[in-house]
């Protein structure tokens, strides 16, 4: 096996996992440690380098055959420079990782968001195989988006490009204010939180529902009553969904993306979420901009970030 | 004089503009002429082969210096293939373009519509000169866009990359039916035609405005009654801008441009309605997707789209 591979690291705040992808995107092994967060900084880039050094150790490839490390995490970060500026739920602040893994490993090394590892993973070897241009979004706390084009991961002027999330989308007069400060953000209706709050405030003002029993609400209840056929569940459920549709209608006039890909906990609602949004979006959307546009299920689910992390060096 | 030049054409419904373009975006030479649309599809294809013709004979350059002639018009074209699709305003339908001029002028030959030959004259050497990545919104009679990513044309899956006219802006409640079909585009608000439907509507309802002692309304009777103090004016400009500046907030959410440039005959409505934009898209972005975000004037006027059909040979 003369090939090269590449390992991508998914730097959590409670896991690191790591995995091997050959050049073709395939992911061949992958492993997984405790992050060790609360031993501080240095403890948790000792895991890193642990990890990385066993599941090449522990596979049927060398060490040169290595060609790159590359590794997504929640937060801020230069890419140009390789720091991680802020990753507040593994508390690094300012932290250069890619000199220092570079030193580490002798291997070139590249970092990413989350959110734009998961995108690359997807149109590299997931729901996007094959497919030039493609959006991204991951409905999970928050909603998080990647944009790629060309097959290759969009960073936008400031690196801040597909902040999907952030989408002005809810009217005025119904809209509430969004974690970044502003009012009526996609975020805050189409996300877990979005959908729990929404949950919240029926069973406060006395709507009838079966939420109203639970002691505390997450949103795949919501999901789970909404197809029972609680009313108010529904209506959260398409309210949620109503807001994607009109986001990436607002995409879909300024990108004309061939796929829309939604993964990340709230996509595993399935086809009853999905088909909300695919008629919310053919109702929005002005025909020459529908033709032949796909809304898809992310494929990779939590492998999407190890897969996307590797993809860097070949994707970026 | 060994360096190769470009010709840009300009094809309008009443007149060809055509010019010279050296590598570096600069306009050397302009000609024009009618373009005699009520001759038929071979009269005006022989106007074009005229006026190139005729503008190189002129300027100091050879026959053999002319490394391309790039063409845009307002319309649906595949440029894959260099056919317009339907340009209705000069009367063409399915017309391999391409094919015709490249036979004729034995050079190469590129098309793509005016909008996004427009935005790529002003990246390359107008408001957006030295740029990465820009977004141009083109308010005429309609609302046109087009999306600049290092520095070339992006077009997208179904080459409607950047119809930023159609993004849904206005909410449900106040949405009027667009062109295209959808409710509440930009363009319904944005676009002179919807300055003056607004203008229109305020005085069929009998508000009170100097803009009822007009015959007919123009959009610049508009921004001189608002310019003046009327205060219906006022709110139908701010209106404009109002949707403009939030059309921007979610383009930039989704790619984060280092500068959005407005052309078109309406932004030469000048501060008055840029002031506005600029405070609405800083009301409503998120700050680390404004920080250094500029938004500014096309530069080049009516030739940006002579300048940038130049360009396709270069920059898409």
């Amino acid at each position: 096996m003369s090939e090269n591979i590449y390992v991508g690291v998914d730097l959590g705040g409670t896991a690191i996992k790591v995995g091997i992808c050959n050049e073709e995107g395939q992911l061949l092994q992958t492993y997984e440690g405790p992050t060790e967060t609360s031993k501080g900084v240095e403890a948790v880039i000792n895991n890193i380098e642990k990890y990385v050094r066993h599941i090449v150790e522990e596979s049927p490839y060398s060490w040169d055959q290595l060609a790159g490390v590359g590794a997504g995490f929640a937060g801020f970060t230069n890419i140009r420079e390789g720091i991680i500026i802020f990753a507040p739920n593994v508390g690094f602040k300012d932290v250069p990782i890619r000199a220092i893994l570079e030193e580490r490993f002798g291997k070139p090394v590249k970092i990413d968001n989350d959110a734009n590892v998961a995108a690359l993973g997807e149109a590299w070897s997931g729901a996007g195989r094959g497919v030039d241009n493609c959006v991204c979004f991951t409905l999970g706390t928050g909603v998080g988006g990647g944009i790629i084009i060309n097959g290759r991961i969009y960073q936008g002027f400031g690196g801040m490009a597909g902040e999907l999330g952030h989408i002005t989308v809810v009217p005025d007069l119904e809209a509430i204010q969004c974690g970044c400060g502003k009012m009526g953000c996609l975020e805050t209706v189409s996300s877990a939180t979005g959908i729990i709050r929404m949950a919240k405030d029926a069973v406060a003002r006395g709507d009838r529902t079966s939420l109203a029993l639970a002691d505390s609400i997450t949103a795949k209840e919501v999901f789970d009553a909404a197809k029972a056929g609680d009313e108010v569940a529904m209506r959260i459920v398409n309210r949620a969904a109503y807001y994607l549709g009109k986001s990436m209608s607002s995409v879909a006039a300024v990108l004309n993306p061939e796929v829309f890909i939604i993964g990340g906990g709230v996509s595993k609602a399935g086809d009853f979420l999905f088909d909300e949004i695919r008629s919310v979006f053919q109702k929005l959307t002005p025909e020459p901009l529908q033709r032949g546009v796909r809304i898809v299920a992310a494929e990779l689910g939590n492998d999407a970030g190890i897969v996307g992390a590797a993809g860097l060096h070949l994707r970026s």
